[in-house]
């Protein structure tokens, strides 16, 4: 704590939650340093730019925290279907300890800088593309294990993904927007319902 | 054109257009003001700040444009998983065209603005959401008379139509992000699909 060493991360943490609660354009470095405690020459010494920092925040985001995570609850140990399900119940979670905290449902951090510097930050676009297609990627492998095991209709488990991911988004922008964990909610028996699971109410 | 009595509907298509291309906080009144042929002597007269200008201005846009749109493809006329399909098909194809002019897939003004401000202003958020809401009642109707007759199984249609709309919305903010229409193109067959639609591929 309070050691020049720490100082790149604590600027890599401050960077996320600030953009995360406001948005991307509103978060000035003078604030992310204010909060990081960290001074503005050290900022420029590690990042050369806030969209630098904002594309090796959510990087570090990823690796420290989200692969983890998406690792466990995507883990071939666990039924195709029970991995979205517990999945989108533990997004449920995270969702309702954010509001409870911040007072506002806070939603997807990538998606939402995404959304806000696509036209106008390459670097950042591309990040955002590159973290959103490795998550697509569990979808459609659970997929693909689903309709292996005959949980759900064969088809195309890649485009199947897609729209599964986009509902997902989709759900926690709106989520996001209204303040209203309901998206949410609903998410799981949706996401099979989509699917086409046999039984959407019952475990897989 | 030019004359004084124009200078708020500039602003106002000015505004639009220039926060949906890039987004809400990099826009500047100056900037605003510059595209619209308008002096911010004048902007000032009609607006008190660039929050009440964005909520006029998606006001402006969904009375003067969209609710026409949602209209005529929602009409109660036409059967009622028609509306979805050809609704998204429009989508797809005004998208496109945007993609062709700017150079870049721009998906939906509302949701990207609400999920970059909804955090910190009040009244944009206020004024997306009742605009979302809107929307989500001409899917819900096509819901219900598609439940009623017969062409999806039964169910709670109010969620159905928030589901509906989380994919249609998570699918342009995709596209958006990896400016690739393909989410979009999917979109149609995904939806009836998610809605249980006996045959999603042929017409209802």
């Amino acid at each position: 704590m309070g050691r020049t060493s720490n100082a790149k991360e604590k600027l890599l943490e401050a960077a996320l939650d600030l953009i995360w609660e406001r948005s991307y354009g509103v978060v000035t470095i003078d604030a992310i340093c204010e909060k990081a405690g960290v001074k503005k020459g050290s900022f420029y010494y590690f990042f050369e730019s806030k969209s630098a920092l904002a594309v090796a925040a959510l990087e570090a985001d990823w690796n420290e925290c989200g692969k983890q995570k998406w690792d466990t609850l995507f883990s071939a140990s666990v039924a195709p279907l029970d991995r979205i399900r517990d999945f989108f119940k533990h997004v449920y979670d995270s969702q309702a300890e954010l509001q409870k905290e911040h007072g506002q449902v806070l939603g997807c951090p990538c998606f939402s800088v995404g959304s806000e510097t696509s036209t106008q930050d390459e670097t950042i676009r591309l990040k955002v593309q590159e973290i959103l297609q490795r998550q697509i990627r569990y979808f459609e492998s659970a997929i693909r294990d689903a309709q292996a095991g005959g949980s759900v209709p064969p088809g195309d488990a890649a485009a199947k993904a897609k729209c599964l991911f986009a509902l997902f988004e989709g759900s926690l922008g709106q989520a996001r927007i209204q303040n209203d964990l309901e998206f949410l909610r609903i998410l799981p028996e949706s996401a099979l319902g989509m699917l086409g699971a046999a039984a959407a109410h019952t475990s897989s």
